[in-house]
């Protein structure tokens, strides 16, 4: 069985898999590849090939790619308080064939940092119950599974202006219904919370706005991430989980690749299925 | 626990996660939707709001948007003969949590119709044991489970031309590996063995080639698919799978959608989790 990697979040997580989506990024990265040098090795001579090999082994620390299944849990919406009140339901302990996640992201806060006195104020939650809930989520993986990484991410900063023009729901009072600095509060919350637990972080309001366009090139109604956008998660969680020992390199695959099957002999790779 | 639709195919399946490619949008097609006017509908007068529901259900035949487990298990070069060594290790019994899939896509018949005396022959099976497969591996799916939908996909066709100019090895002899009438005798073969199980089926074939610039539009090759020819087999297998009552109206989400929560009394939504 394949391990999974879980994106467990918001909206941001729920459309993670549109075109260019970092969730479908990421199922993409970690699906099995395609190693044309061994296919073609098979047609070149015995010493290209060994040379080859020892080459990928010294670059990448294993001849074959890893794969995972990247399993999408995203809701639309929802804040740390709703998240944590389904947790138990949406991670069943038995897994399918026993294998336990490699990893699991946490991205929520957007709708945490929904301002209390305006139209989403349903979906706010207290600066001090984000990092409780977040702390609790955390320990509900850990006790689920204890080898799992938890990576965090904070919210994106939000584009108030674009908040105002592309508003959920009719607007009178011609104030956003989310901050930039309170994005900043709740994503200063979440790098804390990581740094208490131990657990990676990448911290989206920051690294997003390091690019001075970033209005424009990763927020499509200031708050949703762009393709581009989208782009900054996928390399940002690859990064991370590869610090983590979690990465394409680093784990066998489960059945035998087009490359290691020879073509005198096809039925031979799979003589033990 | 979400239920799966699996994606069992060879490299055009195992590719279909890369940006705009079937499989990713096949996901997203099948994630949780928000459905904003029932976000919108709690600012709304009560009319309007059993108004648009009514509207809603007419149109859809269900107030909720359904989600499933988008799976894949795309194994790049494989032939129907390897694939029906390894399924057994690829689909286990046991599910988690004990929901049998929803559906399977099996996508297989490019890499058997590779020919006997190409460079590729060592991926070859013959047209009659390709349907004996094709056979022994719904056989498979219907013994493990009795109610899933089993979609057969027919390779696609094949730009010879392009198949030179992107040979996968060093091709001296000139000739293509794979030709567009082989790849439509295995099509039709797919298409025999779908109605001889009942199965249905996406003509991928003949669909691709009803445009007249086919070659340049749906391949990027010869024999894999463009972001244009992505579309045409999600767009494919959407309908096929709606006509098998396999659709985002005809099941109801595992949690609450932001548009149930009553912002009044949010945790209310919870009350049972």
């Amino acid at each position: 069985m394949r391990p999974k990697i879980y994106l467990y979040g918001d909206s941001i997580t729920e459309e993670s898999f549109s075109d260019g989506g970092w969730g479908a990024s990421l199922s993409h990265h970690f699906s099995r590849t395609v190693i044309i040098y061994f296919f073609l090795s098979y047609y070149l001579s015995y010493c290209i090939y060994i040379f080859l090999s020892l080459c990928f082994l010294i670059m990448f620390g294993s001849l074959f790619f890893f794969q995972v299944d990247v399993v999408l849990r995203g809701y639309s919406g929802y804040n740390t308080r709703w998240a944590l009140k389904v947790a138990e339901r949406i991670f069943p302990p038995v897994e399918s064939g026993g294998v336990p996640p490699l990893a699991v992201t946490v991205f929520f806060g957007a709708n945490d940092a929904c301002l209390p006195d305006r139209y989403s104020a349903f979906q706010h939650v207290p600066l001090h119950e984000y990092k409780q809930n977040l702390h609790s989520i955390i320990s509900f993986f850990k006790k689920r599974w204890p080898e799992i990484v938890i990576l965090l991410i904070t919210p994106p900063p939000i584009d108030e202006d674009a908040r105002l023009r592309h508003p959920y729901i009719e607007n009178p009072s011609g104030l956003p219904e989310r901050t930039n600095e309170a994005a900043g509060a709740y994503a200063q919350a979440c790098i804390s919370v990581a740094k208490e637990c131990g657990c990676p972080v990448v911290d989206l309001w920051i690294k997003m706005q390091e690019c001075p366009d970033w209005k424009q090139a990763y927020l499509s109604d200031g708050l949703h991430l762009t393709q581009a956008g989208n782009r900054i998660v996928f390399e940002e969680v690859v990064k991370k989980l590869k610090e983590q020992g979690t990465s394409v390199e680093n784990l066998p695959v489960d059945l035998p690749l087009i490359a290691n099957i020879d073509p005198q002999d096809p039925l031979k790779a799979f003589q033990d299925y």
